[in-house]
């Protein structure tokens, strides 16, 4: 048997590469031996042979060779030189058919947990006046740097090992005090779950209480992370509708089977704004109560009520078990810090805490640290404050421009809170195509009938306002009317 | 008719409360009605009189009255006093119905979701020598605290607001340059997800990659985590037989249908520590070839392979699409870091980003500028020297500790990487109930049996070193000394 010839041409060596040398080498004889370019048997040469030829350390080769016995790729005896083993299916190594695979495709649950129900050609993208966006401007980043700081430097407990899933004890501490004097939501420790966002929360919310094909109602128009929650859960969903009340669970077509979820934003409706006077607080509740269903009350944006207290929550008024409350850090701080809750009932608090482990969507333990210092030295209150004053500010803003450059072709009232506006077309205009024409224009403003999901849609637009400048406002006010006027022609 | 007299008494305030004391009476009010002591017309007094009668300033008063006016639930007319409005229907605000209603329940698919496969009577808890902590004594907390609030400072765009879902654009950049050097894995930045866990990146893929009951196949013994995610995600799991040389598809029970997942950890088998050579590598990619499945390759610990460098991952072998690649941080840095990242084919970046997005499992943006930070200066690297050497040498310290005591009850290989080690008991022993007994003396070490699906289990321990002091090690090795000597009894 011809012993076959060791090809050196395969080793070449990049010295100016990240890349260690000895992992180069190794790389080399391995991607030889997958080429088929060193075959079973193949004698390698010395190590102080290789080193010379190219000019390198001997340990240099010496880690590569160690590199490939480890791997299996190479065998050593006792004075013998090392030799590619033999029993590699090398012939398999790069079969015709692993090139011509198809490319990887997603599951069907997949391709619908994928969905994004913005859709009808609206792209998402950032810009000037995005709903939903905080005023990254007010944030107190001196002050917040200095409590990540802390939180960094003290806490060295079991805190930040495999702990704590459904959230930080301290952050909890502060929300059960937090929740109790501003939303009048009574609830322990062990009821609040701290999850990675709002979306998680209710992606998780919605899996955990109901099946593929359970029914849920969810307002009309309503908020479209919660439908594409919902959608992505398998959920059929009902439409609840709503007027200048809110939610009004009388108008329900009727439904059967009975809904598992009714998710409401009793607050503040989103997008239109209405508050949930009690008698249909009470009527929701008896309406849940009768079709066994659980309330997700969506308090997005509690902080940020501008005229006087905002009411209660819900949740207060309801018993245990009916109501499930959600809240979110990404209005009143920001949305990179990824951190909001929920307060469910106390028997399912375990196995939700338990499942939010399961699904890994836990929050930094650092940033929660300290956002319950931040919460406990009142920082919290004192930017909440600020920020409630010029968000009320900025959105009148807005709308003063909005209704004095084209109050003939839109109707608007100032914001009783939240952080963005609904803003109504006068007449049938393509609400979709005048948002994507913003958009094109750096101002990242939402079409209003994409957060409706049946065919009577109101056309018009949600503006945000709580980030945005004067002069953002001025001329995303400009750019407007020059598009529905350039629609006249 | 006889006008309904105001009921003074329900009033009261709290002047030690946290909660303004117009929402405490704005609440006694609410609870009023809801509870029909202030019936429908009733007139509420005026707010002179209340305040002079309450000792509180009449401010209070009128924010009250504003709150119960907000909510609808008294009507004010020129001239008249407030009243209780009509036609809220108290008669429903508790029906007894209500108070008797059944406590919430999981769905079908949430307690599956929930469930704890850890089971057994095996109640996982926190304490020394446990599996897979990192050691938070050498964590560098100052550094860390440097990085932390140098991002809170400086990270003013909008990367903090709702964008990035699939992650920072720093930290991406920094992930590339790692696995290239370190992992030969060669990826684009679109490649790479950064989600808020490795329990994360499997539940996504999990979900992402096959339906409610697709077969996987999962590593006997293998990663709870895993099967945690794959049984949460209605999977039919199926076992991949492994020996000294790692998982071995040829050892594979006839499936049918084949695996849409096939879980592996090539590096470093979880938990029994095999690296699997080249060829058993290339068959694992020949076999998923055949049956369209595509690969998980959870690379959980190879930052921590003691012995020379890590072999390159099994992703480096594989065409395109072939293989995900999955990386944590829990382990080098801390579990409370929640950043976790898999690299996935790029014909999938796009939609799993979109689904990691509508799953809302997405890490701290601070914590990644300041990862992103922490790794481009050289900051992470001396942080991974540092704890591999020191891993070893308490890995070292731990096995000599139980080969000195306890040689001839147990089987242990120094460990050859990782933060735990696994050890097997010599003879019959129930290793459930020696964990459990473990565990209430203070150490948190988990049943080897655990880790296996089927019934064909080795009985042992999974003892976690890379935390664990010199004292630790002597008392939990002296602790188990007494509880195997204890059974013989």
């Amino acid at each position: 048997m011809i012993e076959p010839v060791f090809p050196e041409g395969i080793l070449t060596v990049d010295r100016s590469s990240d890349v260690p040398l000895s992992e180069q080498l190794y790389r080399c004889f391995r991607e030889a031996v997958r080429g088929g370019l060193l075959t079973s048997g193949t004698r390698l040469p010395s190590t102080r042979r290789l080193a010379s030829s190219l000019g390198v350390a001997r340990n240099t080769v010496n880690a590569a060779y160690d590199l490939l016995l480890a791997e299996g790729i190479i065998s050593v005896r006792a004075g013998a030189a090392p030799r590619i083993v033999d029993g590699l299916r090398l012939e398999q190594g790069k079969p015709a058919n692993i090139r011509s695979r198809p490319a990887p495709v997603l599951s069907s649950r997949g391709a619908r947990m994928a969905a994004n129900l913005r859709g009808e050609g609206w792209a998402f993208r950032h810009g000037a006046l995005q709903p939903g966006s905080p005023a990254l401007d007010l944030f107190p980043y001196e002050e917040w740097a200095r409590c990540l700081r802390r939180a960094a430097r003290l806490e060295r407990t079991a805190d930040l090992q495999y702990q704590n899933y459904s959230g930080h004890p301290a952050l909890k501490q502060q929300l059960v005090r937090h929740l109790a004097t501003e939303r009048g939501v009574q609830a322990t420790a062990e009821q609040i779950l701290v999850t990675s966002s709002m979306q998680a929360s209710l992606s998780l919310l919605a899996q955990a209480l109901a099946d593929t094909g359970d029914n849920v109602w969810l307002e009309e128009p309503g908020y479209l992370g919660a439908r594409t929650a919902f959608h992505a859960a398998g959920l059929n969903i009902a439409q609840l509708p709503t007027d200048g009340d809110g939610a009004d669970v009388d108008q329900v077509q009727v439904s059967d089977p009975p809904p598992k979820i009714i998710y409401v934003t009793p607050s503040h409706h989103y997008p239109l704004g209405a508050r949930m006077p009690l008698a249909r607080r009470l009527a929701l509740l008896e309406a849940a109560s009768k079709a066994g269903a659980i309330i997700l009350e969506d308090d997005y944006d509690s902080e940020f009520l501008f005229s006087g207290r905002p009411v209660a929550a819900l949740y207060g008024l309801a018993e245990e078990g009916q109501v499930i409350y959600l809240g979110t850090f990404s209005k009143s701080l920001m949305p990179g810090l990824r951190i909001a809750y929920c307060v469910v009932p106390t028997d399912l608090a375990q196995p939700i805490g338990q499942l939010m482990r399961n699904m890994g969507c836990t929050a930094n333990v650092q940033a929660q640290a300290a956002l319950a210092h931040f919460m406990d030295s009142g920082g919290f209150q004192k930017h909440l404050k600020q920020i409630r004053q010029v968000y009320e500010e900025r959105g009148n803003c807005l709308v003063a421009a909005l209704r004095g450059r084209l109050g003939n072709r839109l109707l608007v009232e100032p914001p009783s809170g939240n952080v963005q506006v609904a803003v109504l077309f006068r007449g049938d205009l393509d609400d979709v195509a005048i948002a994507l024409a913003m958009q094109e224009r750096g101002f990242a403003v939402s079409p209003l009938s994409s957060t409706y999901l049946g065919t009577d849609r109101q056309a018009g637009l949600i503006i945000g306002f709580a980030g945005a400048t004067q002069e953002q406002i001025d001329k995303g006010v400009e750019v407007l009317g020059n598009l529905l006027e350039g629609m006249d022609d």
